[in-house]
């Protein structure tokens, strides 16, 4: 086995993230479905945005979201994902390139463009995703680069790309050539609906052993196992990952490893401006602990203050010194 | 005369800026002119991208910024400018139509791209402006929509804009159709570039008495009168312009009209993050308290209010209630 090239390659949509702020008479007018993610066509999305604020454009993307998080920490990085050749395109390759992260999947030169996601951002900072998939749907499994994910000594998927068909056979190619490289496999469940549609796989990709770290929210935990207690939760999964990573916002998050547990408070913050990207970056602070093979709460801690720092802003790319930060809170 | 139907309407760049943070070595590395406006060529422009961080896309120009502050606020404003049939193109038209600005310049569908203004930002909050003028420059004279410039209290242009000579007619032919129809003409002198490529006019347009309402830094005030020394400087053009409002940074404002001079300091800031788009935010607020007929020292007070908003954040379109802001400073 030679040495890893990567700390972390991930798989993922390449959105650009369309945000604005907006009242919550808009959310109901609109008809949105407050606090989730919803994929909308091309013609919502148009219905949609006529009816946003001025927005600004940040590049996003769950699984780049982490990557741009592990790669301001120092983790060297790549990113598999489909563009198309248009002007968010080049915005999302751009982003995701001057963070310092390889991204070699090339632009898709046909119809639909590069994907966005319409966030609406209320008073309470909370964020509403609209999710215009286009050209990220599109990610042939020929684009896996399986020489690359054998280099990387964790593999990072994201359930969001579970759904539409491409994406997923490039992603059971993907963990196939992770495992038989002798790499980890780390997984997110995403958001409760993809949980609902695609659950049975996930379940079985862990049954079989595929997943070696998993990271979910507590609302996607009891969706996974159907256990609506967040204890009875823990105790049905953690025996079948051999890291679980469970967040669960204001409350903290709580990690179980080979039998052993931790838990850490959420980091105080003055003021949350927008929760785009909080467990995104959550799973970047905690994956950069956990590569570098640090204690499973100090593993936590950084998934924390990446999660606070990412909350302080608009936007799910970090803005603030991530490495400073950490140094400065963890000594 | 009808009664006007538009408080302000503006001819102006149609940029989206692409900001990104850096450190001052940068600035000089790539050859910036450190707290200026450049323009360049789609060459430099791609390798000033580049050599970016990670960016944030916020639709800007001068006068939209302006315009944008002053819907804000409440007026009823037009904006005259050229973007691309492309993705850009789609974020400026959706953003000046979503703060309420009419904007029903025909997007063109041939190359050059939608124009982007490439903004370094030092931790200072200075910053350095690269434009790439794209399909902006191409704005032709037949986009003058004359019946609404007769139909707007005050025309408002750019010197920016006068570069490129399709514009420059535009403007030229915007200036006669609003004293034709006995309108108000404001223009902002935009930057010393400018008066040291077109002065000669700017002057021209001043002692023909075309210009009613003239806005300036104290920088651009030396340059196009020669007085290096500020006093001097007001001294030799207040005579020749109904209104003069001169901006001087954090040294706060000064407007001379009929005589009468007023004076604001700027307004207290915690923390300056940005300064793009203060300029383009004084005049805002100056000219909405001009249009209603507000005493001269609180016209500058509300320029004062709206700058300070701007430079509190990143980007050059209002964050906040604008109105309310006002509303609670002025009483």
């Amino acid at each position: 086995m030679t040495e890893p090239r990567y700390d972390v390659i991930a798989i993922g949509n390449a959105i650009v993230d369309v945000m604005a702020a907006c009242q919550d008479e808009l959310i109901e007018e609109l008809g949105l479905s407050k606090g989730g993610m919803t994929l909308v066509d091309s013609a919502r999305a148009q219905e949609l945005y006529d009816a946003m604020g001025p927005a600004r454009e940040i590049s996003g993307g769950s699984a780049a979201n982490t990557l741009a998080g592990l790669s301001a920490l120092g983790a060297q990085c790549a990113f598999i994902g489909q563009v198309a050749a248009d002007q968010l395109g080049e915005v999302f390759a751009h982003d995701i390139r001057a963070v310092g992260i390889d991204f070699d999947t090339p632009p898709r030169d046909r119809e639909p463009p590069t994907a966005r996601c319409l966030i609406f951002v209320t008073p309470d900072a909370q964020r509403t995703m609209n999710t215009f998939l286009g050209a990220s749907q599109y990610l042939p499994p020929v684009a896996l680069d399986a020489e690359a994910v054998a280099a990387a000594k964790v593999l990072y998927l994201e359930g969001y790309l579970w759904d539409p068909e491409e994406p997923r056979a490039a992603m059971r190619r993907a963990i196939e050539a992770a495992r038989a490289a002798g790499r980890k496999v780390a997984f997110t469940l995403s958001e409760v609906f993809v949980i609902e549609r695609h659950g049975d796989d996930f379940r079985a990709l862990i049954e079989d052993g595929l997943i070696d770290i998993l990271f979910a929210n507590h609302l996607e935990l009891a969706a996974l196992t159907g256990e609506s207690d967040f204890e009875a939760g823990i105790a049905a999964l953690s025996p079948k990952v051999p890291v679980l990573v469970v967040t669960r916002s204001a409350e903290g998050a709580v990690a179980v490893a080979g039998g052993a547990r931790a838990e850490v408070p959420a980091e105080p913050i003055d003021k949350v401006v927008d929760t785009t990207g909080a467990g995104d970056l959550f799973a970047a602070g905690f994956l950069y602990g956990h590569v570098n093979g640090e204690p499973l709460e100090r593993c936590l801690r950084r998934g924390a203050i990446a999660a606070c720092e990412i909350i302080s802003h608009y936007g799910a790319r970090p803005e603030a010194d991530l490495r400073a930060l950490m140094a400065e809170k963890l000594g």
